[in-house]
């Protein structure tokens, strides 16, 4: 394999004591925590857009990211020399599985059907070096957020053949997925939402979106793909609304379109943060309705009003997210994609590293103490007898449905005031502290 | 009648050029505006918890209000001593329909019986003055948010005792709201909801919201109330994160429990924009759901990140706010309630007045305002135009759902690659300002 | 003159009444209002970059705009072809004044020797089209964020050549605007802060800053250019944190570092928001310290976190900042430079220009509101009324410094309790509508 | 003494091994780190607000807190039978200081001079807790925002009545400050700003603002109190818009008002952060003037748009506040204030205790982590070689004032282009992780 990061040797764990930048301190990946490897546990993936194609530009100032790889052309052999680059960096960072935009990989061509064979060229070289190199793909995904003709919208947009364009790309992403083993498909639409209400039929275009989806389940059962699908909630940007706007409003389309057996949720914590939530609850809500799919690992800056998507380094953060995980009893075919970037002043090929390296080891470390803390029981103990109330008596009824209101009428009447518990909120967040 | 009200006038309508602080400028309450009285569009209510109860403290501050009719106690005298007060403002302000939560209108007793009791005095009283002066009920509620009782949820407290206190007092003001000819009933749950997910269990929680719900639309059925039930979003406030956080969330949750033929939504500007939506946003998402139901009408400062409850006076947004509404084909059991309070500063009982003459007046000019729009058709033509696309041809074939990936595909390969019409935001806010 | 517009007449009054997108309803430039000229009070700027150079590309994709003149290089032969449409622009549009950045109307070299060379020769062709037509120049600055080199800062990098880089382009951009007879130069920090304190000597920074400004005011003097200096607050984006991040910093800033004899604050309704502070807010905070020079007029999206540079269309805000421009006399070396761009659906030539209508109406309307309520005297009165018991008594001597805390405690202790006067608000918001 | 926590121990260390709930993990007082002990590295005082008068009402509900040692009235008995309780409070906890406003010890009386007769009993009372104990205080404030006659602003009201009376109780609470040996006076100025511009002379205001502190400066000199002036920034809540809304807007005020030499600020995390900065933003503003004196300790919910005044936990935010404590020596006559509140669900005594542990203990590792970071210098080092650039050479000229715009000019034509150096935000943000 080539040299394309000649600076930086292949990452391995050295342990918390370690001084060494490019190494581990928490991620050992074959290290068996809670009955499984913690490579298995976290199911890492790289983000193709970020790693290889995010130029860290900002809306005021051209891109400052070194990449001596790439010739800053759009040509198709462009594209096909990154695709080892990639690889190389898979492999010198330990991670397993990737995720792709169709448009990261491959150009726009001079008409679509060019665009769709150079889209084929690039996926065959993916495929020759996931066979040569044990890496596979975690999920794929159209972007049909960049391309001008998408400024209004894809399946929203006002203009049919708009639509179709979008229809023709996914037809031929999905596929891709499909061919090179992907366990998910996504969609995120950033364009999928309005800029005012003052033009848009709000109605209308919800219901495109929905025709747009339940196509590409139509798809997937055609060519036999297995995988999952996902939404991926988001607030606003690039859009002023966005409709999947968090993991309710996606949850509420889903089910009134029908689409909630074949959809998950791919829920991101900078998302999260925009939409008013903690990643917590947005992670809850999905695993309520037993649609949290998949996770793309990020965090966001909360005094910043934008997707800041910085590399995901907070302990509570990580812990957070590792709870719910375990709790759902880990990912089937999802996993944890690092959508994630460094920032504009860190523009050395280094920097991918190090980013990468903090995210994985705050994950690893989120998992042990997720794991311990699960072992222990302590949270849930607290919790299950906080509401035990309801597991019999009047709470019972309630939880049942024998109670009505003429019933709780009579009862409380003949009850002493009920007096409260102390929630403990702090007492549980020392607990918490205790296990960091 | 008594006069609590010295030194205020009768309000009456004097037209846009009158200096008269204690007159309409807009609002002439019989002038027929697309086909109805003004008074019949927009169904203005008085909430009594603002206008009776509300003494202006602040967290940081004691209640400035002068309410010289009021002794200040908890007494239940003191209670059947304000409703002649409100009824009185009701009259002078030329408002036909009020708002109540139980105890705003009657005190705690010194056990569950008495405080029904004493409940059931006021009701009433409330009665006789609703036949003297023909004014009526728009919405009644219970306060489940008030008592310490309630400091970690009513339904969804983790005691059951709570949720039985909290089903009592449902049972009562819903009776009393059918005998008070109410036509609507409201939930909303601002303490239904968590402060840390850390002692939650938010999945059980939400079970015990929809089994509460489902025993009010029982109870409904068993009394006879036809009037219809309503829930009122709000992201946060006074909890961390209510459950009813906007109107997705409600229409999400109200799916998943299989309540949506038995409630619609309760909009409030102020709600909307805490949860990062606009008003227009929020009542769309209701409409298209055939959600909407009624509106508080306030609104917040987007600068402070609490419910400040302002009089709503922008022009803008009642325009707005009343486009949705003849969209809908107006009010059936809602209405417009001014779930809004003056500011701790205007302390003194005329700027009662002064409040709710600006807020009736704003609303006043957006009807006619949006009248005039919806009666000139340029923003829908506008609209219906920009997505005629899908009326005819491949637009028709995905609406109809003939397409498919496949079709569409072979369809897009086959196009000149597809130009945008210009939204045209800029031009048509051009034209709202036309209006104005 | 070239047609580059082909499809927009010159814009002309019309008055309100007109149906014809290409008019104005309320700019009468001619007009006199509050004794000077409609054109003399509000002083309309273009703003070179969203005019000529925003391609209304985002974060998530391309730009958008469609501009046929323009081929789409970085050549300086394109820079110079460009100069005749943006004159042809504020002819059509009736707008007397511009504004640039150096790397708007010229682009980078092959080395800064070039650049400079670039620059000088469209400054030439600026010069020349600005005698033939009569237009001028209100500000110039220097695009010190764009470029990689500045991705830390220009005058608070921590390398010391890119100081001397920024220097050198500020010497150059200061003497065009000096050449043009520029009224103002506008100093924006957008790289002028940091992205993490924990590699950042925020001390060493701001001192460097300063230094920085001082050379520009030195080296007026040493010209003769004798423009006002502004610096224009913004507290994020792009940077996580600027410096000047609003006008309480600037100031600050300006007192700690001896230069508030030189610069004045070019406030920005955007940047206002983005700080949490109203437009009037800053305005008034700048005002009061006798730095309120220049305005850059547009409006943000309170619910989004980021520069939207809408076009300011609203009334009531228009409003309220020609009311702030009214009290302190008018604009003298500043104006309002339309730092506002299209919505990036909003591609086409003829957007442009209905966006400028629009935001030149609200502002003419706001001028003749403001005019009338200044004339009328009805918020003054109130205003000094309000405060009327600091013009004599305890109130005077606490204003002249006699009063002590011991002087106003024997006071106190001699009064009645004190007695507050109602503050009014919802009124005064009723009787603004009035205006409206 | 009395046993008011009866199932209370006093807390001790224990180490981060125990498992008792009424330990410390980490602050072991008497633990010598850095030079000092723990102890007074860290002055922790406790809010008498907080501890014996929050009854964690909420705008939506009334007060939860179980205090059975208060009768709910607000007689001067239960004033005087409250101070006791609040001694065995800092004994149990090992808690050396505290703070207070006059009202948080004593109530209104019928008078102001009453008042002040309350105010000094229990002044005398704690002088004689404080000897018994050896407990002291760390600084005293008159609370200018509680009462309704300061609705309208304290020095700030437009009624000079009310400027005398805020004038009396600052002059009586700071003579207390002197007697009960505070080494420092707050100011916060939660009235000092205004609901809406519309009916406010902010200049008119604010010169009011500095006269009132002006008179505090003189009657300190008068009466020998040697302790420090802190204002503490906030930006809203409970008024729209305070004028001390964060640091650069306090020191702009004490600038302009030559009040600089008399002030130091006090900061508060959830302040800052509603301020749209991070902690060590305002920290490093504060010290970077010279004016960093005390730190409010708590947290905001950086989702919730008001004062959450949570107990600060968070490791990351203990350790950067103490980073910026030990680079400026250490407190002088400032501490850390638990300006903190359980939550309201939280309503037990024993609560008290598990929140003050929580941020004992954060604070104690924060310490730890800062010193151990300190010693090592590898922060310091990356920074100082970051800048080195300036340390000789053109960057040396530009800091001591000899380079000009002109010599730059040249000096840059004459260089390669700058490169710039990767500012290593990730790696830095991987090792800052290390530490922890």
């Amino acid at each position: 394999m080539a040299e394309f990061f000649p600076n930086v040797p292949k990452i391995v764990y050295e342990g918390p004591g370690s001084d060494n930048p490019f190494a581990f301190r928490h991620y050992n990946p074959d290290e068996v925590v809670a009955g499984k490897s913690m490579r298995e546990h976290l199911k890492f993936a790289a983000a193709y857009w970020h790693v290889m194609r995010n130029e860290l530009s900002d809306p005021f100032g051209a891109g400052t990211a070194l990449m001596p790889w790439d010739d800053g052309s759009d040509s198709i052999e462009n594209a096909l020399a990154r695709v080892p680059v990639f690889f190389e960096f898979l492999d010198k960072i330990d991670i397993d599985l990737y995720c792709f935009h169709d448009r990261d990989i491959s150009p726009e061509g001079s008409s679509l059907a060019q665009t769709h064979e150079y889209f084929g060229k690039v996926v065959d070289e993916l495929e020759k070096q996931q066979k040569a190199t044990g890496k596979s793909l975690l999920w794929g995904t159209a972007c049909l957020f960049g391309h001008p003709r998408y400024a209004q919208g894809a399946s929203t947009s006002p203009q049919a053949d708009v639509f179709a364009y979008g229809a023709s790309q996914v037809k031929h992403a999905l596929e891709a997925t499909h061919r090179l083993g992907g366990t998910g498909y996504v969609f995120w639409g950033g364009r999928e939402g309005y800029g005012s209400l003052i033009n848009t039929d709000m109605k209308r275009e919800v219901d495109h979106l929905a025709r747009f989806l339940h196509m590409a389940v139509d798809h997937a059962k055609k060519i036999g793909f297995e995988g999952q699908f996902f939404i991926e909630p988001k607030p606003r940007e690039p859009s002023t609304h966005q409709y999947d706007s968090d993991a309710a409003a996606c949850l509420n389309f889903l089910r009134e379109y029908d689409l909630l057996d074949h959809f998950q949720l791919n829920i991101e914590t900078n998302h999260a943060t925009l939409a008013g939530h903690t990643m917590e609850h947005e992670l809850q809500v999905a695993a309520n309705a037993g649609a949290l799919g998949s996770i793309d690992a990020n965090r966001g800056d909360e005094l910043l009003g934008w997707d800041t998507d910085q590399f995901p380094t907070d302990y509570y953060l990580a812990t957070k997210i590792m709870v719910e995980v375990l709790k759902m009893g880990g990912f089937t075919k999802g996993g944890l994609n690092f959508d994630a970037k460094r920032r504009r002043e860190s523009h050395e090929p280094e920097d991918l590293f190090y980013a990468h390296i903090g995210g994985m080891d705050a994950f690893a470390r989120g998992l042990k103490v997720a794991a311990k803390m699960e072992a222990d029981g302590k949270f849930n103990d607290f919790i299950k007898a906080r509401y035990s109330s309801f597991d019999s008596g009047v709470g019972a009824e309630i939880e049942s449905g024998t109670a009505t209101l003429d019933s709780l009428d009579a009862y409380a009447q003949g009850i002493e005031p009920p007096k409260l518990e102390s929630g403990r909120q702090e007492r549980l967040e020392n607990l918490l502290n205790d296990y960091l």
